[in-house]
C-alpha cells in the first residue's frame, strides 16, 4: 500500500497545462480540432520519460451528423407572405476569443432531420408524453412547432413524442429556471461575470437514444462493415429540431396566445407562459411589426404569424479515433483495468470532456514515470482509452467494445469512467456497481479534500450525499451505473463489466443547475473553467487522487477490491421495492414471485460463504491459482448478470440489474417497465412479458449466486 | 502420463453388467423406469469404493408429448362408409419378453397433435420442400395424406413442409432401402435373426426443430418459471403425423395409383412406388376387399379409398431428472471438464442411450475407484451429466445450460459426449471442435482396437475416416459438430464450450443402413445389442478407453491439450469454399468478401504465434499464473465465436461457426444460408442479411484472433 500512498501524495502539477493543450481549439468529434488532440494524446502517451508501455490509434468509420458551415440553421418567425419578423441567433455572442474560432459549430441538433416545417408555435414543456397530452386537450397539434425545454425527457424524445400529434417542428432551449437558478441578463449574472449561461447559450446534443454508431449496432464500423440503411435508424427525431439559447426563447414564449401553461410548466421568464393560441396572441409584438409593415395586402389573421425553421443537417460518416494506451502488468497480465475518456467535445470542452482528460493524463503521467523509472508496474495490465465521439452518442468506446468483445469479456476486471470530472468544487460523486462501492469508499477515505491537510474526501462526501446502509450504517452514497450517461455505458450494459463513474459536483443546497451552466456551449472554455469550475485546479486534483487510487488498488491488490455481499445488499434494496410495488399486482395475475425472492436470498448466502471463506484464507500465503479462482469469481460477477434476451429492442443492454428504465422506482428495470406496461394496457402479452422478465431476472440473480458459491 | 497409460489397460470389465442393469424395462423420460435408471445412477455415483466426490439429481418441469396409453393410436384404411379395410399395427411384433412389458410405448410421433384426419394417400418420398414440390405439378394435394420415409429431412419438416399444400396428415416410415440393405423378411433376414429391423419395427421419435424445453426458451423450466402458451410453440407438426412400420408401408404404398415415382423416389419394396392417384388404385386389395364386401349401399368411387389417423397424443409438463455427480479438481477446481450422456430412451435403449451410460458408468467407476482409494486426483474438476429427456430434444442438458449458464461459461474446459458408444463394431468415428481434434488423436494412438493387442485405434481409424490436412497430411478425419443431433448442442451451439462427441460406427462398405436398424424401436434392447452390435462389449471397452483418455488429458494435463491452429485449418477450409462459391456473387451487390479472408489470416497468425510461444516455454518451469493464462486463451477460444445477434430466430444457436445450415457445401452457416436465401429471392433484404452475417462472421473470427494475441 506504499506505493499508493507514494501516488496519492503527488502533486499531479500539470493539470492546468494539460487543459490548456486540450481547450486551445474547438475539436468536435472527427474534425482537424479532434486530430490535434489525436496527436497531443499520442504523443503523451509515447513520451519516453513519462508516457505508457505502448499507445496506438484505433479508427471507426462511424455515422455523425452535422449542420451545414455554408448554409447555417435557422429559426424565424414570418408573416403570411413569409416576410421575416424575427430571426434567432445563428451563433453564440461573442465575449472573447474562444467564441470568435470560426470552428465553432452553430448549435443544432445532431441526426435531428433537414426540413424547413413552418407553423405556429405552441409550448409544450418539456416534451414529454404527457407534456404533449395536456397540450392535446385543447389545441389541435398538427402542423404546429413546438417549443420545449431541456430537462424531463431525453433530447431526441421531445420531437419523437410530438411527431405522432402531428407537430411538424420541434426548437428546444434550456430556461433559467433549470440552468442559471433564474438569473438572465449577461451584464452582470452571466458568464463572463460568473458560471450562469449567457442569454445567447445553447446547449448542444446528439438526438439520439440509442448508443453507438447508428448504422453498424453489434459489429465494429470499419470499411467494409455492413450498415443498414439511414432510414431504418430508429430513435432519432422524426421532424426538423434545433436548440436555441433562452434569449431567443423568451422572443418567442413570451408572445405565445392561449391559455397560460400549468404552473409547473412555467420557467425564469417574466411573463405567463401560455400554451399558444396556437401561435402568437393578436398583441404579440411579430403582430405589430407584420401590421406596421408593407405587405398589406391581404388583412392578417390574428395568431397568422407562423415558426419557420430551415435546418440544414446532414448525415456523414466519418473516420473517429480511439487513442488507446497500455500498462503491461507484471503478474497476471491478462487481467485487464480500463480507464477511459472521451475525448472529443461539442466546441472547446474545457469541462466536458477536458476535465476528464486532464485528470486521466496527470493519472497517465504520474504512473507512466514510474514505470519508465522502473520502480513500479502493476500486477495487472491497465489499459487506458481516449474515446472518439461520445458526445454523439458514446460511439467510440461502444465500437471498441464491439471489436474486442471476447477478449474484454474474459480478462477486463474493472472499467473506471472519469468523463466531466470537474462539474464543481462541493464533494466528490461516484456511481458504479455495488461490488466496487467499497473500493471507492476506500479510496476517498486516503484522498483529502481540495486545499485541505485534514478532512478526507469520504468525510466531506458523506455530508453532501449519504444513504443508510443495513450493513454499515450511514455511508457516502455510490449512485447506480442505470442508463447510458457516459462511455461506461458499453462497459457495464453491453459487456457486463464492472464499471464506474467518478466526479466532483455541486452542493445542491447553493444551486439547482441541472447542470453547470456552460454544459455543450460555446462557453465551455479554459477561461470559463479556470475562473468558475475549478480555480486552481484543486478539485481536478482530488479527482485524479481518488481515480488514481481506485486504479491502483485495482491493479495492484492480490485480492480484488471487489465486496460480493455488497451486490447482496443493492438486490435486496431492489427487491424491497419490487415486492411493495408488484407482489399484489403479479398474483392477480397468477405470477409468483417467490423465486425472485428466493433468488436474492440464495444469492446473498453465496457472498456471505464467499466473503467467509476470503477472510479465512491467509491468502498472501494461498497458491497463486487459488487467489486466482477467487478473483475471477469477483471479476465475472457483473457479467453473470448479462441476458441477451432480456432487451432484444435495446442496443448494448443485456444486464438484467442495471439496464435503463422508464419507471420511476429505484427497482429491477426490466421487471419494473414491464409491470407498468402491463398495469396500464391490461393486455395478456403484457403480463405475460412481465412473467417473462420476472423469470429471466430471477434466473441471473441466482445464475450469479452459482458462480459465488463453491467451485465445485 | 503414466495414470492414464494405467487406465487404458484397466479391464472395463462392468459394460455387460451397467448395460444389463440399465436395461431391463423401457425407461422413457420420466416413468417409472426412467426412475429406476435415476435411482441406479445415483447408487453407482454414491458407491463408498467407485464413485464420485458427490452426486446428486436435479430436475426440471418439462413439456413432453405421449401417446394415450387407453386409446392408443391408429391408421386404417378406410371406404366412404368408413368400414375399415385395413389396420395398421398399434405395436411392434413380439420376438421375446422385451417386446412383451406393457411399458413398452406405442410407436408416436413426440409433439405432433392429435387429430382425425382422412384423406386419400399420396407417397412425399422423404418430405422435403422439393418432394411436395414435385408432387404439387401434378396433384391436388389438398385434403390428402402423405406418406414418408425417413431421411433427407428433419422429423417434424416432413409436415410442417406438407401443411402449405393442404395435406392434412402425414405417415412416416423407414424403408428397407434405406436401414435394412434391402432386407424385408423376418423368418431368416431381419431381427431376432440379424440386426436389420423386422417388418413391424417403427422409429420412434421426437418431432421437433428446437432443442431444449419447448415451453421455456432460454429459461431454465422451474415451478414458477414463465411458460409461453402450447399455441406459440414452432417447429413442431402443425398436422396429424405418425410412424409406421414397413409392413405397412407395403401394404399403403405398393397400392398407391397414379403415375410412377420418380426413380431415386423408389424404395426395396418389390413394387413400383406411385405417387397416388392421389389415392389407390382401382385394383387395389382395399378396394378388391371393399367391393367383395357386404357394404354395397353405394357404388364405390374409383379410389374413393381413403386413410384414417387417428392420433391421441398430449402435450404434458412432466418432472424431469438429470444426475450429475463430480471430481473435485485438485489444482484447478474451478476448471471443468464436463463428460455427459442422456439416460432416458424409447423403449429398453440398449444401444440408444445405454450403450454410453455403460461407458460413462465404466469410466466413473475407474476413475471414482482412483479417487476413494487415495490414488488420484485430477488436476481439474470433472462434472458427469446424466441428462434426462434428451429424446424429447435435448432437453436436460438444454435446462441445466440455462441454468447454470455463468459458471459454466466462465470455467468449462470441453464437453464430452458419449451417447450411443457403439453403431458398430468397425472403427471409432469423432466429432469435435477443431481445437480438440489432436487431444481426439493422441488418445486413439494409445488405445488398441477391439481384440488387438497391436492395432491402434488410431491406425484402423484412418482406413475408414480420412481426410488430408494442409498441416498433418492423411489424418483420420474429425468431424464438426454442425447439428443438434446430441447434448453437445447447448455445449458447443449455446454456450461455446469446446465440445466432441465420441462412437465406435460402421463399415460403410458393409451396410448403407442410415443408423443402427433397431434405433428407437422395441428391439434396442440388451438381446439386440450384445447379439449383433458389440458381442463381448469390446468396442465398448475401446470408446470408454479413449473417451477415458480424453477426459484424463483435459482434466490433469498442465497445458490444455488443444490446438488453435487446428482451428486455423478448419476455418481456413471454410473460408476456401466461401471464397470458391461466393465471392462473386457478393460481389455483384457490392459486397466484398476481403474482410473476411483478411479476418482468417489474422487469426492463422495469431494461432501461429501463441502456439510459438508455447513451444518456446518451458511450461513446467513457469509460474502457475502464465500457464493459467494460456490454458484460458486455449479454454475461451471456442466462447469468442459466439453471438447472440447471429441467428435471433433459432433457439441455442450462438456459435457462428457451426451452426446448423442448410447449405449443402461444408462452410460458415450463417453466411451460406443468406447467401443462398438471397441467391435464390434476390431480395434487397435477403442480400443485406447476406452482408450482415458477413460482418458478425468476420468480426467473430476476428475477435477470436484477438484473444490468442500477446494477453496485453
Amino acid at each position: 500500500m506504499e506505493s499508493i500512498r507514494g501516488v496519492l501524495v503527488d502533486v499531479f502539477h500539470d493539470l492546468p497545462s494539460n487543459s490548456v493543450e486540450l481547450t486551445k481549439v474547438p475539436h468536435m468529434a472527427t474534425t482537424a480540432g479532434d486530430e490535434r488532440t489525436v496527436q497531443y494524446m499520442l504523443k503523451r502517451w509515447q513520451d519516453p520519460d513519462t508516457g505508457l508501455d505502448r499507445a496506438w490509434r484505433e479508427e471507426y468509420l462511424v455515422y455523425l451528423s452535422f449542420p451545414d458551415p455554408k448554409t447555417p440553421n435557422k429559426v424565424t418567425v414570418v408573416n403570411p407572405s413569409d416576410t421575416v419578423l424575427y430571426t434567432a441567433r445563428e451563433k453564440e455572442k461573442e465575449y472573447g476569443p474562444d467564441q470568435k474560432d470560426p470552428d465553432v459549430v452553430q448549435p443544432y441538433a445532431a441526426y435531428a432531420p433537414a426540413g424547413h416545417p413552418k407553423g405556429k408555435l405552441v409550448y409544450a414543456n418539456q416534451g414529454k408524453p404527457s407534456d404533449y397530452l395536456h397540450l392535446n386537450q385543447t389545441l389541435d397539434l398538427n402542423g404546429t412547432i413546438a417549443i420545449t425545454r431541456y430537462g424531463g425527457e431525453g433530447r431526441a424524445q421531445k420531437a419523437i413524442n410530438a411527431a405522432p400529434y402531428g407537430v411538424i417542428g420541434v426548437l428546444v432551449y434550456t430556461d433559467p429556471r433549470d440552468i442559471n437558478d433564474g438569473r438572465m441578463s449577461d451584464t452582470n449574472e452571466t458568464y463572463p461575470h460568473s458560471w450562469y449561461m449567457p442569454p445567447s447559450g445553447v446547449e448542444r446534443g446528439s438526438f439520439n437514444t440509442q448508443y453507438g454508431d447508428l448504422l453498424t449496432p453489434y459489429l465494429a464500423a470499419k470499411d467494409d462493415t455492413y450498415r443498414i440503411s439511414m432510414a431504418k435508424i430508429t430513435g432519432i427525431p422524426p421532424i426538423p429540431t434545433q436548440p436555441i439559447g433562452f434569449e431567443d426563447a423568451y422572443a418567442l414564449i413570451c408572445e405565445l396566445g392561449g391559455r397560460p401553461a400549468p404552473s409547473e410548466w412555467q420557467g425564469a421568464f417574466n411573463c405567463t407562459y401560455n400554451l399558444g393560441g396556437p401561435g402568437f396572441k393578436p398583441t404579440s409584438t411579430f403582430k405589430e411589426r407584420w401590421e406596421t409593415g408593407h405587405f398589406y395586402e391581404v388583412q392578417p389573421q390574428q395568431g397568422s404569424v407562423q415558426v419557420q425553421l430551415d435546418i440544414y443537417n446532414r448525415g456523414e460518416i466519418k473516420n473517429s479515433s480511439n487513442v488507446m494506451g497500455v500498462i503491461r502488468g507484471s503478474v497476471e497480465p491478462d487481467r485487464y483495468v480500463i480507464y477511459g475518456n472521451h475525448r472529443d467535445s461539442w466546441v472547446h470542452g474545457a469541462v466536458d470532456p477536458s476535465s476528464g482528460t486532464s485528470v486521466m493524463l496527470e493519472v497517465t503521467r504520474v504512473l507512466g514515470r514510474m514505470v519508465k523509472e522502473g520502480k513500479w508496474r502493476p500486477r495487472r495490465s491497465v489499459i487506458f482509452g481516449s474515446w472518439g465521439a461520445e458526445e454523439f452518442g458514446l460511439i467510440g468506446s461502444a465500437e471498441y467494445t464491439e471489436e474486442y468483445y471476447s477478449k474484454l469479456s474474459e480478462r477486463s476486471v474493472a472499467y473506471i469512467n472519469v468523463d466531466i470530472s470537474v462539474f464543481a468544487n462541493a464533494t466528490l460523486r461516484a456511481s458504479g456497481s455495488p461490488s466496487a462501492q467499497s473500493v471507492i469508499l476506500k479510496a476517498s477515505k486516503q484522498v483529502k479534500t481540495p486545499g485541505s491537510e485534514s478532512t478526507s474526501v469520504y468525510d466531506n462526501w458523506i455530508r453532501y450525499f449519504n444513504r443508510t446502509s443495513p450493513t454499515y450504517g450511514v455511508i457516502p452514497n455510490v449512485g447506480f451505473l442505470t442508463g447510458a450517461g457516459s462511455d461506461y455505458a458499453a462497459f457495464i450494459h453491453f459487456l457486463g463489466i464492472t464499471s464506474m463513474d467518478i466526479s466532483y459536483t455541486y452542493d445542491r443546497t447553493k444551486t439547482s443547475a441541472r447542470i453547470y451552466p456552460a454544459y455543450h456551449t460555446a462557453y465551455d472554455t479554459f477561461d470559463y473553467s479556470s475562473k468558475f469550475i475549478d480555480p486552481g485546479f484543486t478539485s481536478h486534483q482530488t479527482v485524479a487522487r481518488t481515480a488514481g487510487n481506485v486504479l491502483m488498488r485495482l491493479a495492484d491488490s492480490l485480492l480484488l477490491p471487489f465486496n460480493c455481499s455488497d451486490y447482496a445488499e443493492s438486490l435486496e434494496a431492489y427487491l424491497a421495492k419490487a415486492l411493495e410495488l408488484y407482489t399484489e399486482g403479479l398474483a392477480v395475475h397468477n405470477i409468483s414471485i417467490e423465486p425472485l425472492k428466493s433468488a436474492v436470498k440464495t444469492f446473498r448466502s453465496a457472498a456471505a460463504s464467499l466473503d467467509q471463506m476470503i477472510r479465512d484464507s491467509d491468502l498472501a500465503n494461498e497458491t497463486p491459482l487459488k487467489v486466482r479462482g477467487i478473483n475471477d469469481q469477483l471479476m465475472l460477477l457483473d457479467r453473470a448478470f448479462l441476458d441477451p434476451t432480456a432487451f432484444p429492442d435495446q442496443y448494448g443492454f443485456r444486464h438484467v440489474i442495471w439496464a435503463s428504465s422508464k419507471a420511476s422506482e429505484p427497482t429491477f428495470p426490466g421487471l419494473a417497465d414491464a409491470y407498468e406496461r402491463a398495469a396500464l394496457s391490461g393486455l395478456d402479452e403484457d403480463w405475460e412479458e412481465a412473467h417473462r422478465q420476472l423469470s429471466l431476472l430471477s434466473q441471473a440473480i441466482l445464475g450469479a449466486a452459482h458462480t459465488l458459491e463453491e467451485v465445485i
